[in-house]
């Protein structure tokens, strides 16, 4: 069954009303890095105290300090916590640690990997969750998702895939038809004129196939 | 003239007493990441409002969102920000943006990179200010920085340096000797029974040497 995942990237206050709206049609909310820089694990806690049955994410991108900063995401509420391909080993085993720990889980994101299949394989084995192929916001006019979702998922057809980068209505079948775990959806649902109608479109279009 | 940077991890209330023991003899404060993620950008905001005159780097090792998430750190009061030198070249650019429209400063994180010297170039062409040879924490027992800024040095001879990773009082001089731009200490001064001393020692020892 396909996840969608809500990406909230404005103020603590708009995200708080965005839910308030679209919580029946989403399956994860994610607490953006612009969002996590400003507010720090506030933010975190202050949906989780909102909307305590709804799965929290956590995008802290970690690159280093693993189990440590994983415990912030965790301690604060969080379900899942995004730690970088990029990262070394050693980072991702104590971040795998950290989950296990707190019963949570682990989103690696694969954004600038040169080897992203290979990496999954390595993530796989050290006990990691979901792998994301992320189109970088930087570069989203020039550069789809699709693609790279198409050839990770023909490489590794039992990975748990979740899926961002500018994701719209438009672009939602085609990403359908690659079956990811998770997708994951920012502006096409926050700066909708009708941000709960929007979710409900992502929603039943998800759910209709699958 | 080598800066000496204070690397800052704990909680925000030990930060800024460790800060009032140590300013005499540090040039920059850096809010590390795990203190970032705790409180967000309320940590630069408190420590520059206590210290107004104290140049303070946010450690947000960006990845994506270059120009919004520096602008962040900015608005707060950082004098510097690093991003990382995997990210895309289009997220260094939006930094560097930022950074000239707030009249501060970039610092690059070359953790992982694979070819840092020709990162070094590519990031000066764009208007990067500071290379950080940075070893991870989570492989610091296993490596050291040494070696790789001996590398980078001879590589780049003009280039401004930073390095940072497990320093202290024993691995200072090898470093010194590399004449870096800035050398970060974390755990070696704030975790010292007498931090003040410490960080009086690093400043004296990298005073006598230019």
């Amino acid at each position: 069954m396909m996840q969608l995942q809500l990406a909230l990237d404005g103020t603590l206050d708009a995200s708080v009303m965005i839910l308030e709206q679209t919580r029946p049609y989403i399956d994860i909310a994610e607490v953006g890095t612009p969002l996590i820089l400003r507010e720090g694990v506030r933010a975190l806690r202050a949906i989780h105290s909102r909307f305590p049955d709804l799965p929290l994410l956590a995008d802290f991108k970690i690159m280093d300090a693993g189990e440590e900063e994983a415990a912030i995401a965790f301690e604060a509420g969080a379900s899942l916590v995004t730690v970088m391909g990029l990262a070394q080993d050693a980072t991702l085993s104590g971040v795998v640690t950290a989950a296990a720990h707190y019963g949570r889980e682990v989103m690696v994101d694969l954004m600038q990997h040169p080897d992203p299949a290979q990496r999954i394989h390595e993530c796989m084995a050290m006990g990691c969750d979901y792998y994301c192929v992320h189109t970088a916001h930087d570069v989203r006019r020039i550069e789809s998702p699709v693609e790279s979702l198409r050839k990770l998922r023909y490489a590794m057809p039992d990975a748990a895939l979740a899926v961002a980068g500018g994701i719209n209505l438009d672009s939602l079948q085609a990403i359908i038809s690659v079956h990811p775990a998770v997708i994951i959806v920012g502006s096409a649902i926050t700066r909708a004129a009708d941000p709960a109608a929007a979710a409900r479109a992502f929603h039943n279009r998800i759910r209709e196939h699958g």
